[in-house]
Order: structure tokens, then sequence, then C-alpha cells
């Protein structure tokens, strides 16, 4: 039986279930892939914590070098988060030939490159399956489960902090504000929310996820993002009428044209499946040539889900000696040769306040037109002190061509303001 | 570049599938995987047929063991399904060390063993992703992403064809009948559907992938099986109006009592994602320790989405040199040391028809309450001619309870008859 030491930098609540993991079903492992696990030491600065898991103090390492040369240590799972020092720890880790599990998705998006040069050049193997979608194993399926696919689109509810604040918002008519203190409240968000709800994550994962998936690499620069600060219960509740769901999507499409990768608060389609994924639960779907539809479905983030990813990984990472590295320059350069489209094209759901006035429905409509913007439906709500809300769900328009027809309504009188602009998926 | 050389033995819909994906992907490989790929040959009676895809006259072997001879040949892909010819067909071609990829659900859950021996034996690979699921890569995931869970279910729409019947009959109100001969129309249906409708197929690829999940050896005569023969529009629409959708459901639960595998006709309650999936998609939904709950979505069949998961087993095999076998004793004496639950416990939707009396409630409710099953739901329709209908929702209760009360119910002159008895997941 193989005997394999693995090293945790950070213990923080993913680095505890991936511990757990792998102490509790050490003996399972033995059985079930013939490999026994023992976890050599850790790096934490928290020693107390180490030994609340059932450490020992002296597996807890002073520093990265101690780790790196510890002849005992063939993989290192890092999962401290964030760029530095887990930056410079991967780096010496890989010098050292070890293979690196991360579940560090910040890290991946912005240094990918250097690190897969790192382990490209000392034999190492670079495993990330927990950086993105946490339990959900979507980084196996598009490297080993559908590489026969040219990939023309990913759709996926990649953040699970936004999706339980929008199911809640969904489900309960709050607010925002309201939605975002109850999922501080219960851990779902940090206390400072911001790369959750800016959409900052969703666009690491994205421009990971897609990179992937069209073979091309993709930066974080190249993502259009847009949180979900601005979301009103309004929306929320229009949209309901209409049978959307609001989502935060990250939206990655392979076209003729070139890529189109987005991160925004969707309006999706109830039959759709991504619009019944709900609370902190993720969802990819992707689209293949071949495959056609598939969805993966599952928990986003957690001490055990992405523990679950973790170990998958070191459990790959023991067992095979043949490591995944990218097929397409991965460089910054490689990023100056993908193409990329700019003005994408999307179903639009636009909310207006108008005057109650006869010809209003004709000003506006006579506005998309010269736009070149078709309208799919149109729904005026009962008016009150002599305004009414219309909601206009456009055709497939450019973005563009909306931003003109949006530009020319400010100098109409019959438009008191344009309230939302929100992208839809069918 | 590794140059990999492809036969393809049977050229129906799923093999001519996987030659298109190989030869109009053949470019996209040699970048994205840097493998070259060639159809060397094929074994196919029908020659037009081999010609009409692109082969050449010559490309078309006479016998399985001029496929098997040929050094060009590192891959045979068997498409033929059925047991005879393809059993002898991969046997031959792993006795010559050649890898097998096939699609053949039947033969695996028949004969998973004699061939997973002659090619450990012989030190070929033996992959099977294209058996269950169609393009859904489920065995990658059961393999290679949650292997760090123990998994504590597996439940799935794994038949396309009477996904398509029960969509049919509950978006449509058709009759069974009705609904396998549209079928039948559109080709979803074999003109004898036995296989599918009585739930043989759904039984072969259960017995292979809760095999896989709970790490035990699980055979076809282990699997209850009941067929959707017997369903009707009625049960459909009174579940309906209870909140459930009905489905065929592949169920195996890893239980401290033992393993329990079983196909039959299940109301799913609508909140769970699997009651959504439609049509001929189909789904798996899987519960692992850590992980939690998962699901993936897509076609379960098709020339594209069974020839994308050959042809990701083909990738997989021309990339890695490590290839899997159960860890698990496969054998037919394996099977013997796995523990199954025959007394299972489900949720039961029961249909009455009862005479329109007084009392009718507590007569039955008697009976439920002395076999020890206690109701959860109770719905009692207006009555004709003295009769009425009543729907019972059971919790979780025993099999054989159920069946001491429904034989208790013959000798209650109230109740005319017991119309159905579905069981329920939540």
């Amino acid at each position: 039986m193989k005997k394999v030491g693995v090293a945790i930098l950070g213990l923080g609540v993913v680095g505890g279930g991936t511990y757990n993991i792998l102490v509790d079903n050490k003996e399972y492992f033995k059985k079930t892939q013939d490999v026994d696990f023992t976890v050599e030491c850790v790096l934490e600065k928290n020693v107390q914590r180490a030994i609340d898991l059932g450490l020992e103090e002296s597996q807890v390492a002073k520093s990265i070098e101690e780790v790196v040369s510890n002849p005992n240590v063939d993989i290192v799972v890092e999962v401290i988060g964030g760029v530095e020092p887990a930056k410079t720890f991967v780096l010496k880790a890989l010098k050292s030939g070890k293979t690196v599990v991360t579940s560090n998705k910040e890290l991946f998006a912005k240094h990918w490159p250097e690190l897969e040069t790192e382990a490209k050049n000392n034999k190492a193997g670079l495993f990330f399956e927990a950086s993105c979608v946490g339990g959900v194993p979507i980084i196996r399926t598009l490297i080993d489960g559908m590489q026969a696919n040219n990939i023309q689109s990913i759709k996926g509810i990649i953040n699970g902090t936004t999706n339980y604040i929008l199911t809640k918002m969904a489900n309960e008519g709050s607010s925002y504000e309201e939605a975002l203190k109850e999922a501080q409240r219960l851990g779902y968000a940090e206390f400072n929310p911001t790369a959750d709800v800016e959409g900052f994550d969703a666009t690491y994962k994205l421009s990971i996820l897609s990179s992937l998936a069209f073979n091309k690499k993709i930066c974080i620069e190249n993502v259009y993002r847009e949180g979900i600060t601005g979301v009103t219960k309004e929306d929320i509740a229009y949209g309901k009428e209409l049978g959307y769901t609001l989502k935060l999507l990250g939206i990655g499409k392979n076209t003729k044209h070139g890529i189109e990768v987005r991160v925004h608060p969707t309006f999706v389609a109830n039959s759709n499946p991504l619009a019944s994924v709900n609370d902190s639960f993720n969802a990819v779907h992707l689209v293949g040539d071949s495959v056609g539809e598939i969805m993966l479905y599952g928990r986003g983030a957690g001490a055990l889900p992405t523990g679950s990813a973790i170990v998958s990984d070191v459990i790959y990472a023991a067992k095979h000696e043949d490591f995944f590295y990218t097929s397409f320059d991965n460089s910054p350069n490689g990023n100056k040769q993908t193409k990329f489209v700019n003005d994408f094209t999307s179903k639009y759901f636009i909310r207006l306040s108008v005057a109650d006035e006869p010809g209003v429905l004709s000003t506006f409509s006579g506005v998309f037109s010269k736009c070149n913007i078709s309208i799919s439906e149109v729904k005026q709500t009962a008016c009150e002190n002599g305004k009414a809300t219309v909601i206009i769900i456009t055709h497939e328009s450019s973005e563009s061509n909306v931003n003109k027809a949006l530009a020319k309504f400010k100098s109409l009188k019959v438009i008191n303001k344009v309230e939302s602009v929100i992208r839809v998926e069918d």
C-alpha cells in the first residue's frame, strides 16, 4: 500500500474540514483507494486550534521551510486564502517538488501562470478543484469528463453568499440590506462582504472555469463584473410575475466573434434548471457541441464540501503520475491571443417609471425601434399619482444599442426614470 | 505528439456518433489533448454504413481477429450492445492487451467481473462511462470526484425513455399507451420497449452505479425492479395535486442495516431537484458524507451525448497509464459479502376506492395503526355513485408493514379496491 504524507497550510474552516476527512476516513481510504494518508504537519499560527483538532504540538511547523524540507510530505494543501503569504508558500512547495492542492481562487485567478510554470519545472502536480464551486467536481468534469467537446457556454451560480441573499429576497420579500444582515448572522457572508456581493469571488472562479472550458487564457480583467448591491426587491417581484428568477450568474460564451465573459445579476427563465438552485447551493450549466446540456449542482462552500474537493484532489494526486497542465498558453502573452467580444448581446429587462399619458408606449417603442432593439414583452402596472411602471423584456440586443436607447430616454419627458436594467437568460 | 489508433465495433447510432466526434475533432484534440487519434478500422456488417460515414472499404474489418491483431489499434470501442457477440469481442480485445471503451450496460451489469479480470491480467484499461447516463460524467465523478466521501445514497432518473413517457403523461394528461406510442414515433422508445419500460435498463445502470458508489459488489439480481406499465394518468394527476411528480427512479441507499437498491415508479416531492428533470433528460442525485448533496444532469442517450462519454474515455485512456479497477471484490463471491436490506422503508402514496359511508376513515386508519404505519396526509375526493377516492401519504414505513395493511384491506367491505401503491421520496 502506498503511504502518502500530507501537510496542511492554514487550519481555518476548510483546513479543519480537510484534516477531519483525512483522519476520519484513513481506514476507508486504505480500503477503497489503497493509499495510507498521514497528515504529517500543519502550518498554523494558532497552535491551540491544531491541538483542538487532534494534532500534536510537534506537528505544527514553525515555518514553510520546515514543511517543504520534510521528506515525509508528498502533498501540500494550501487553504490559507488570499494572495500572500499563500503564493510564496505554494511556490516554495512546488520548487521542492511537492504536489500542491489548493482552494485558493484569488491566488489562482491572479497568478496561475507563475504557479503552473513552477509546477511543470519541478514535475509537481498543481490541483485546484476546491477553488471553484466547493464540493462540485466541475474542474474534474472539464478536464476529464467533457474533453470530447468544444464547449460553447458555461453559466453558473458560483457564489453561495449572493445566492443565499437573492433567494431570501425572492422568498421573503426582504430588502438587500435585510437579507445581507441575515446572511452575515448565519455565517454565509463575511463582515466585509465586498468580495462576494460585488462579484469579485465569482469573477475569480469564472476566469478559471472559462479558461478551462474554452482552452484559452482568460484573465479576471477580461471579465465584465457587476455585483448585487443595486438589486431591489421590486425588481425581483416584477421578474417573478413574468416568470423569471434573479440570480448572480457567471456567464462565459464561446461565440464565432470571440469569447464573452461576464458576472452580473441576471433574470433566469424559470424553465432553466439554474432558476431553481436556491440558498447557498451552486450550480454550473455547460453546453458542449457533443454532449449538449449538462448541469452540476451542489454545495459551493463549507468545511466538508470544500474539504471533499481538496481530499478528492489529494487522492487523485496520490494515485496518478501524470498531472494536468493547461493546453493553452497560460501566460499573460496567451491572454493577448484570446479574442474577446466587448459589445455582447443579451435580452434585457428594463423597468421604467413613466408618466401616465397616452402615447407613452409609442414614444419609447419608437426609441427602441430606432436603436434596432425589438421588444419581446411589455407590461404596464396600474398607475398612481399620474405615474406608471412599465417593464420591457427585449429580444437579443447588443449592449451598445441598449445604451443608446437608455441615453435617449433621458431627454424624453414622458419617462421619469430608468429604474433598472437587468440582463435576461432563457 | 502521441498517436493513438482506435477501432470501433458496431456503427449503430452511438458508433456513428463516436466516429464523427473523433474525425471532426481530430485537430482540436491534437491542440487541446496533445493526442492524434486515428480511427484505424471498424467492425460492422453493413459496409455501406461505414462508407457513408466516410471510411474506406479497406478499413472495415472482416473479423474481430483482424481488429485485435492490428498493431496500430490501441483502443477498441465496443458499441454493439447486448451480451453476445459483444462479450466475446471485448474479451478478445482485452486478451490482446487493447484497452476497451464500452457503452454496453447489459454486458457490464452481467459480466463485469470476467471483463475486469481479463483487463487486469493483460494490464489493459476497461472504461465504461458511456454505459450509464449517456454524456453525464457520473462514473468519472464517482471514481475521481467523490472519492473523499462515503456515499450514503444515489437516486437517479437513469432512463430517458421512461422519463419522456412520464413527462408526457404529466404535462398532457396522456395515458401510458398514448405516451408510449408518441415516444416510439419519435425514436425515444424501441418497437419492443420492454427493456426500458419494465425497468431492466435502469436496473443494469443502478447495479453498476451503486457498486461504484458504495464500493460493494451489487448484482442486477439484488435490485428490486418495477416498471412503469401500470402507471395511470389518474395517479399522476392526484400526485400533482399533492405536490409530487412521478418518476422512474433508481434508488441506492447505504444504510446501517445494509444496502438497498431498487428501481420503481416514485412520487418525488416537487422541492427535490429531480422532480424538474423532464423529457429525455437524466439526472443523478448523490449524497456524500463530506460533500452533502450533489446532482448531475444531462442527456442520457443519443449519438453525440453517448459518443461524448466514449470519446472522453478514449482521451483519458490515451493520456493515462494507470487504469481504474474496482477496489471491492467484484466477483460473484464478493456479492455474497454485501449485506442487503430486503424489507426497506419508504413513504407511500396509496390510492383507495372506498364506500362513501361514515366511519371509513376510522376503519382504514385503524388498520394502519395496527400495522405500525403512521399517516402523513389524507385526501378524500368528492364521491360519485356512493364511492369515493381516498389518497393516503404515509410516513416512513417498512414494506412488510405496508403489505400487511394492504392484505387486511381486502377483507374490509368499505374498501372497494386498492387502486395503486406508489413509493414516495422527498
